[in-house]
């Protein structure tokens, strides 16, 4: 298809595809002469993804071609591909948690007897290198630094629910048919369904409340 | 105890503490003298409730005060004032969720049915009010915008796993004795707990990845 046509089936201006063109967040068509190239369903399904980052997710330029360098990194297996995409994504700091003290240590050691408990040897394996354990680790270091009670026999069922969560992320962007569009779909889900979960369980709460309680 | 002590065993300054005071965050001590007021355990708690919202929540000072004022209102029943709490945090809002169009209405539409297939019927009768309804909307909203598939059907085992979480959190909070104290707990459990089960959904997306694939 045409400039214009991608822009059309796209919503977004012309101008808006030229600039993610010259960002390199969209590869270039298909040149057919000096002044017009064609595009194909790859284009339309990569502007979808570049809008997600940057809209909803609120990635920087910067951030989503990084992230974008590694999805289309077809040298390298799916899992590599996956969690080096995952990674290059924005990764919310707590307001308090990355002070070097006594709770972040304590926060680390208990991160990693949650992961023993689980079973998780992968995600153990690869912590030192992973924003993502970093993040976790800090969100649990500001619950120990405010004095809250901390147990890891409390918090292992919460991480077996979130594996049954995690694999049926898994079995739906096993649904798209090559791996590119697998990592894309994956990396959508990250920034989509999060805010969808956290709204779910939300009103989950509410819900079971009225039902444990009643409206009083 | 005496302000000093208040003040060590928070590990927050008096002039802080004093601050809280004014705006209304801390009730005041019971006056002994002119010049002297007795806190208690309940002080000491209600600091470590200020401390996570305003500095890892990062709930202004004038939200804050209207979440205590309903987590005190003790002339509510425990579901009111846990609503009305949770309804007075700030609510993330989807950056291009807002917007008034077919994509929120379809959203609105499609949650209702969602609400509907999971049986949270009081979810549902309270939606026109509840804000964390409309961030759920909004989160669909943005989905559904960029044109990726939504599916109830397929979201329906979501919510039944954010039901299971939910449940686990409400059995925490009546680990706590009385009815002030749980509705505290489940306040600072949102704020404190979400980010750990962002950290928690990842890495498990991680490890299922690695289980699935391999690292390569």
């Amino acid at each position: 298809m045409r400039l214009s046509e991608l822009s059309e089936r796209s919503g977004l201006s012309t101008a808006t595809i030229k600039y993610y063109l010259r960002e390199g967040l969209l590869a270039p068509g298909r040149r057919i002469s000096a002044t017009t190239a064609d595009y194909d369903e790859a284009h339309l399904r990569r502007l979808r993804l570049v809008r997600t980052l940057l809209q909803v997710g609120g990635v920087s330029v910067a951030a989503a071609r990084e992230v974008l360098k590694h999805v289309d990194d077809d040298s390298l297996g799916r899992t590599i591909r996956l969690g080096a995409a995952h990674w290059a994504l924005p990764h919310p700091s707590a307001p308090d948690g990355a002070q070097e003290d006594e709770a972040l240590a304590t926060a680390r050691r208990e991160v990693d007897r949650l992961l023993d408990d689980v079973g998780w040897e992968s995600a153990r394996d690869l912590a030192p290198l992973n924003p993502d354990h970093r993040s976790l680790v800090e969100a649990v270091a500001s619950l120990i630094r405010l004095g809250y009670p901390w147990n890891a026999e409390m918090m292992t069922p919460y991480a077996r629910m979130m594996h049954q969560v995690a694999v049926h992320d898994l079995d739906f962007t096993e649904t798209y048919p090559s791996d590119t569009e697998q990592v894309e779909a994956a990396v959508a889900a990250t920034i989509l369904l999060e805010p969808i979960l956290r709204g779910m369980h939300r009103l989950a709460q509410q819900e079971e409340t009225v039902r444990r309680y009643g409206i009083t």
